[in-house]
């Protein structure tokens, strides 16, 4: 009798195909569930794979627009990234994946969960807090923190000769010394040969973007359109391709960072569980939208406002890190963020060159720019002389202060 | 009889030359003062041309050393940048500027000090901040905030006019049409022809960096060692160049980063005084600075305190930004930002190539980094079953708030 | 020929008599403006008095319901005091009353409006703020802050002198030491006398409380019913007194507070404008509903929202203090502030006593509390042994951190 | 054989008790340790019969003065409070509680620690965190996480038949039906017949404080004196006792708290775990001590140094909360606080009277108030006329705001 039904978060890799054999062998009845965020994969032949592992059914789900629409552009109109570098490529892609895997756990009727997510790293709390927190009832079996797997799995080699003893197959590109995560959004290199902070990864690594080095000579210069923060055009000036459609346009994003070497990203950095870990990441499309974003946000946006944004971007890029994406704080921060983005309209024009995107020029129609204050249509408009009382007043404070202090030396 | 002394913050340029003519006319015996922060002056000629109008005397003070240590390495070493962007090239020097100003002004027993700084910007507020909390006591005159003044000199040809019938002599080539501020750490360019933000600026107009474009082929690896978060040694990698004295060391910095095009910036920003305004920066040393200062930071700072000083670096840019450099404020992030760069000691490497300064890799003594935390020298080390409860209770509020969630509907 | 029209903010008292009459004799035609936001005030003697000084029409608005419905409750819902306890009694009434000052001054067709706050204070600001916020083109008359009129009234005597002049009536009863502001908020008592903060406030001073020492011997229990963070029925247990509409609540509230002695504050704030001022408020209904409002979230609001919306509520209560209602930061606060009370619900009990309003039990229907967590409605609830691998994950840090140390030394 | 040598932190109750035989049992070694830090405890009773059971030896600490000195002045003097209301009593005790043990079991060459805090609480956070922090390779026994320990144990009556079994006295008095933790600085009481904070706590329970209405119908005045933030002279104007000594002075202050009912406290909290309690607390010269300090702050601190401080006292008492006494996180903060109260220096005088403590009045020879500033030592002093340039270019932001929305609408 089946110890129960378990919809496994299924990547056609190694480790989820020993995963979901190990499952049937205890006892479980799987579904395989692969989403399609934009990795490269062969789905058709993963579904196959899981078929012939002994999967009672594999869910093939196509959420790239929704990724895009839903999960991308909310987290660049926040403005946000992880430790001032990070652009949450991996983190954002979570949990996507897992409230999908709750839907057809429900659909199906299983009571359990499962991923391949080791026990040391972000993803699994990005999953499992997903999971708990769509529904509370879901059991999670997480095969990397189970003391019986750990045993029998304690590295590659045991993986495969398990592989091997169930006629798993095993592509032989797959073995790559170090692991990947692929989307639309970015991809991420890491552990492994790239585990030593000091060792220079090597060019070969990349895959989403050429290297800067081999980059066009000529810069390619496009315009981005917002309306409330978010990307509705893109327009390239060199060759008059326009896209407005949220998937191709974020699609077309990736297709110019990649060729002008856009987005690569080499940094050390801090995982939720406490351990500090080294990263490479390629993330070309959001790297344009970024800047882009940042300069609209520069005409548009005002001051004060923005200081409050930007207390509050630097927890929203902490809570999508750390697998808080369904959360009251975040819905909280949602609502904020949405508010900031209201006026945040116009576009801008960049530069793309060997690695870099160039804001050079930027327009908006609820400009809070001025250029010429004193046209300004407010009766009177900038007048020099009140500067003197801004900036004495501004000072009164800093008298009294330096008056102490001459008092007590 | 005379009005009273005044020091003059004399550029030798145009503005600050009518001006000290003017106070000369209004009865004030004026002391020109230049501080030499690395712009591109001839100290000499502006010298005899102060005196030439009738400057009772000249006064020209070497401060770059002091710049470099007493203003660039704090700033840097708070890893801020104002508007999430801005490097803060001019208002870090002007506090330095009037710093001496008063000083020279108690040494030669003034009650006035003066500037040149236009009334709709930041470097009136910055200059006039510093001089009150530095000396309550202290008068300014600020001729662009003086009625009388502003309705003599309605724009560049009344200077002009004013200049040739007191014989002023000017330079053809200062007249730019638009306005710039140079030191040691950048040069900004702004208003003029610069002022509409939708219009792309020239690369005639760049001088502290060549071209991405016109930038080497080939990439320059260079090294740089921080002790406290201070960079105390860079090494080309490609030539073996090696520098450590502060002044000598960011120097080369600006050297490598002009080569190579680094440190370009184009935006529009926030004004103290209300006003939003475009910028465009060159900052090439700066650049590589805090690119390799985030990068060693990464290794070797804890990521609470990390949390912490990121709280700070927002509220630090924006004091310095604003002007507050001499200020109660000021005094408490400084003792905090100390804290916080104790350990922050190592080397990282970085890869300079046509407009990018890529930190690949990096190494710190006092790493929290560990490539085998299971071999860390701590009992136990970190137990991937552990983050199952890590997680659970993590998701204690989230599965809370599904409940009410659920309950509601 | 009139210099044009202006609506004076208009009290009744000496100064905006004084003013009236000075601004009829500078050649204006002059419109007195009264709100009614609770005030103790005989409003048909001050209407008489106004027209017979000059007034071309006097306006009297009653406004207390939409204070407390738009501006009372917004304010305690976001949970803010400033500098940890000033209740915002002062600040809180002076946008609702510019800003229908600013809707009689179009209603009239006057392009002035003019207040007779002082210019070392904070009214001052919040005033003008909130005019040029709500008519970028009003132009205004600020009387304390005109040389000419500082010259002609250099202090009290003067105004007396000036009053009995022209035939200005003046209260005998109005020459207290020290200055008040009385609204259905709160009456603050300053300056004069009081400004010594080293000196004892006299209890003869207080007016909208009783003191400590002569309320009641017997405690008064309510209980005050919120919903999505407003108060919406306050019920006396003692007396089975009800109230539900807002304003007869918060009156209502007030009388309890006034009775009980409860809301005094006796403190030394930093106005706006750079000074310390000493301030005595009295708060009766505020401070109750201060204290249920806090008492409220304790039981329903999530934890991290709680701390998302603490930092948030520090510049809510700076951006009041200062006078930004009317602003973009504001209308940002203000969406994020109504997200954190949506399930703001329940009732609190409070014993009133001698000075304090204690919080002494509490339900609420979307109570995030459990009192049973292991018969949570969740799979599983809480397991101990989950804790022990939430604290070492929460310490690998920490450990990482001391043998860094230890290495060090 | 022994297992090896425990460190137990013993309270001489009921649980540790049973813990204390337990461990014994297990075929360990067992040193019982009790930290006076000022609770009602008779430790020689307790030490007996610690010995009894079975302790190889008992050590018993007085640090109390530690206590006062180490951990409640550098709180307090951050103006910290959690959530709002809770004064940390139960929190800052954890700490010096774990790091005698830790020396303890350094000294005696015990590679494990022991306490009896339960699996739900904070206090097994706190008490482990502090552990690992300063000896990362301690070992805890934590009995109410353990799997066999809580099967044998599953409530009170299960404690009180094993210590029946095995001879261990049980006081009758100890049976109260909620638990609470005592110190110096508070008594705690929570669960039990607590729990519910619908159900108003009973009067009889509180035992640090008299009753607001059974204190004196006369007021107590006292001044408190503080240096650098930390109070060092309290003088009770009534009767002229005075105390310098940290220890006496702090005993003093909880003297007269006690007497006048004040620091009675009833709260809903969060805890680390995720988990909302109910807290019943009683911080009699705690909360004398934090309203002083508050109003001492008011008079010597610098506005923008305040605003600065406040960001990180909520994180400060969010660390001590959550058990991170011993992190890099609290020594930055530390070092900040320490810089932030380098001038908070004065008297303050308070009312004391049934339950409240009222500042009513305070100097500070550093004090940044200044009654005239007109009179203030800085020529010119505070210019009314300054105030207008001030508001008009705060303004200009605002009116820039409106036109975009007029334009839009």
């Amino acid at each position: 009798m089946s110890k129960g039904k378990v919809v496994l978060a299924y990547s056609g890799g190694l480790d989820t195909s020993v995963i979901l054999k190990w499952l049937l062998e205890q006892g479980y009845e799987v579904f395989a569930y692969m989403a399609n965020i934009g990795q490269k994969e062969d789905f058709e032949v993963a579904e196959q794979k899981a078929l012939k592992i002994g999967a009672s059914k594999v869910f093939i789900e196509d959420m790239r627009k929704e990724f895009v629409t839903d999960y991308i552009f909310p987290v660049y109109k926040a403005n946000t990234i992880y430790e001032g570098r990070y652009l949450l490529g991996t983190a954002i892609a979570r949990p996507i994946i897992a409230k999908k895997q709750i839907e057809i756990a429900k659909q199906v009727g299983a009571e359990y969960v499962s991923h391949g997510a080791t026990g040391k790293g972000n993803d699994q709390v990005r999953f499992e807090l997903s999971y708990y927190a769509l529904n509370p009832k879901i059991k999670v079996i997480a095969p990397w923190k189970d003391t019986a797997f750990l045993n029998a799995f304690k590295g590659r080699t045991d993986l495969l000769a398990y592989a091997e003893k169930h006629g798993i197959p095993t592509k032989q590109s797959a073995s790559k010394p170090y692991s990947e995560d692929d989307n639309l959004l970015h991809i991420s290199h890491e552990a492994g040969i790239l585990e030593d902070p000091g060792h220079e990864c090597e060019d070969s690594i990349y895959s989403h973007t050429v290297s800067p080095e081999n980059a066009p000579d000529k810069p390619t210069k496009i315009k981005i359109e917002f309306k409330d923060g978010i990307p509705v055009k893109v327009s390239n000036l060199n060759d008059n391709t326009v896209k407005t459609d949220a998937l191709e346009l974020f699609e077309y994003l990736n297709e110019l960072g990649r060729e002008n070497g856009i987005g690569r990203l080499d940094m050390v950095e801090n995982r939720f569980v406490g351990i500090k870990s080294r990263g490479v990441y390629e993330t070309p499309g959001g790297t344009i939208l970024h800047e882009a974003h940042k300069d609209i946000e520069g005409i548009a946006m005002d001051r004060e406002v923005m200081r409050l944004r930007d207390m509050l971007s630097a927890k929203f890029a902490e809570l999508v890190y750390n697998g808080f994406w369904f959360s009251p704080e975040m819905e909280f921060l949602m609502v904020a963020i949405d508010k900031s983005q209201e006026v945040i309209d116009g576009e801008v024009t960049l530069k793309l060159y060997k690695g870099t995107a160039y804001p050079i020029a930027r327009t908006s129609p609820s400009s809070l720019y001025n250029q010429d204050l004193s046209s300004m249509d407010i009766e009177g408009g900038y007048n020099q002389e009140d500067a003197e009382g801004f900036i004495k007043i501004n000072a009164i404070r800093l008298m009294a202060h330096r008056n102490i202090i001459d008092k007590n030396n």
